[in-house]
């Protein structure tokens, strides 16, 4: 086996998937303004950065692939794998993420990465990384059972084990200790990962995008004609605020990006299209933000909810 | 020289500089609705945090007191000293923030800090930190200039060494490397920093705040009725971004506050109302917008700008 090989068949493999995001938004929301740029880096590799806004009910959102390679692997890159920073390195990634207009449709994240390397003896390392994950603002029970038993389907073909898992990781790794909470109800997250071999390792991130997509869409046409009020955008707005607030202090991808000097607007592709702060906001007791705080942002086994 | 005695000393006149800010603003805007929590830290110390908002000319700001105390330094408190990290020590600060309505009135961002700590030989350490800067929007450079000048004779009062690198130093450390932009015009910034000796660096920090008030609320003043447009308002919000930007990804300050488990909500008071992202703006050639892109968000030596 060799890894150039393999990182040109997981390259083809990411661009199919960036491809297929792509088809699937375009035929949902067809009004939605499409930017496209392909951009190289200086230190070496490119990608290219699909953004949306102004949909018909997408406010904002970005489908990104890049490919990039350097002599210096940065730190955020490695938590598990310190022996490795300033490593010759390739990183290939597709980052998904949806900012819907309706305070109904949760706001969605999606990714995949893979990452080639050698140690000090020279021996070629992979590894795999992904997810998805989901943030609702007024939060649909139905939904979240659906967006996890998707996931735990996905899991259980490849391995039963996985699921409760990358549950669990995800729970973790999508949490904001200032403000103990879970970003949103979560969904699958995995780092530093490899199945069986190499070829199932990489079918598997193909299933990871293409579930993430296949579920998100049901939802979003579900949900996405439901009336709200000008308050509860204004909410969306406040809790876009916590989107920002994990993405720029602790989110490993965008420091990653950051660090390893990558283009900053498709980093930052994420960034909700407006976030509001409010000083010592509280929920009203009863009312449906409060039910957000005390019934979703905290790890659950939404499967099993009442064991 | 006991150090406690010290922080005491500090503490008041910590405690009036804070006093003193606030009244400035409640005589400044006469319709700001005040919040005000004294709060207690479980790891020990506290802190009075006084939010603002919805005035007739601020939009939003917090006036902040903290004198939080631990058995363990966090590492953002250390740049350059990493021996100290773990070590039992004391923190005192006042941080003020105000975000305008008027997009013409710039944001701005002052602070004064106290440290104490041992060393490993059971030594007392301590030091000052803090400083001010100015974010314009729409900047009018005898506004800057004026800022310049004003920080500048206040450094001059006490060492005509202190300007040059106190200015310096704030346009390092209110970069945005992602973005190869300032954060706005600077001002000054100190860290680590005692004068001749304790008495005479505690009142150089009660002259930062003093002269920060003063020349902020002239400039405030000046500018408060100045008409703007919808567009122009937007902007502001698309600059706040960087502004969330710096804060959460860059800023020291709210890394130590977050790391050192401090209240969420008085850390993160600095946050502007609304932010925006948009994927890819830049500003018209020949813009107002660009002017500021072009002239203000690069260090410049603002009072001898035609040598």
């Amino acid at each position: 086996m060799t890894i150039q090989c393999d990182a040109d068949v997981v390259r083809d493999k990411f661009l199919s998937c960036h491809g297929n995001v792509i088809k699937s938004l375009k035929n949902f929301d067809l009004e939605v303004i499409e930017q496209t740029e392909k951009w190289i880096r200086d230190e070496g590799g490119g990608g290219e950065t699909c953004s949306f806004s102004n949909g018909k009910c997408l406010e904002k959102g970005g489908i990104n692939f890049s490919d990039v390679h350097g002599n210096n692997l940065p730190p955020s890159a490695l938590k598990d794998r310190p022996e490795l920073t300033g490593s010759v390195f390739r990183a290939m990634g597709v980052s998904v993420v949806f900012h819907p207009i309706n305070p109904n449709v949760p706001t969605v994240h999606a990714n995949i990465r893979f990452f080639t390397t050698t140690d000090r003896d020279g021996n070629a390392v992979w590894w795999f990384g992904g997810g998805f994950d989901l943030t609702p603002y007024y939060p649909i029970l139905e939904d979240v059972i659906f967006w996890h038993k998707e996931a735990k389907e996905l899991c259980d073909r490849f391995d039963i084990n996985l699921y409760p898992k990358f549950k669990e990781q995800c729970d973790k790794y999508f949490y904001l200790p200032h403000r103990k909470e879970t970003r949103g109800v979560g969904g699958i997250f995995f780092d530093d990962f490899t199945l069986t071999d190499f070829e199932t390792s990489l079918e598997f991130c193909e299933g990871v995008m293409s579930v993430f997509a296949s579920s998100f869409f049901k939802i979003f046409e579900k949900r996405k004609m439901m009336p709200f009020t000008v308050d509860e955008q204004a909410f969306q707005s406040y809790r876009r605020g916590r989107y920002v607030e994990f993405n720029l202090a602790y989110d490993r991808g965008t420091h990653f990006g950051l660090q390893s000097g990558g283009r900053t607007e498709s980093i930052l592709m994420s960034m909700p299209p407006v976030a509001k702060w409010e000083y010592n906001w509280k929920p009203k007791p009863g009312s449906k933000e409060e039910n957000l705080y005390e019934n979703f942002l905290k790890p659950r086994d939404w499967l099993n909810l009442h064991k």
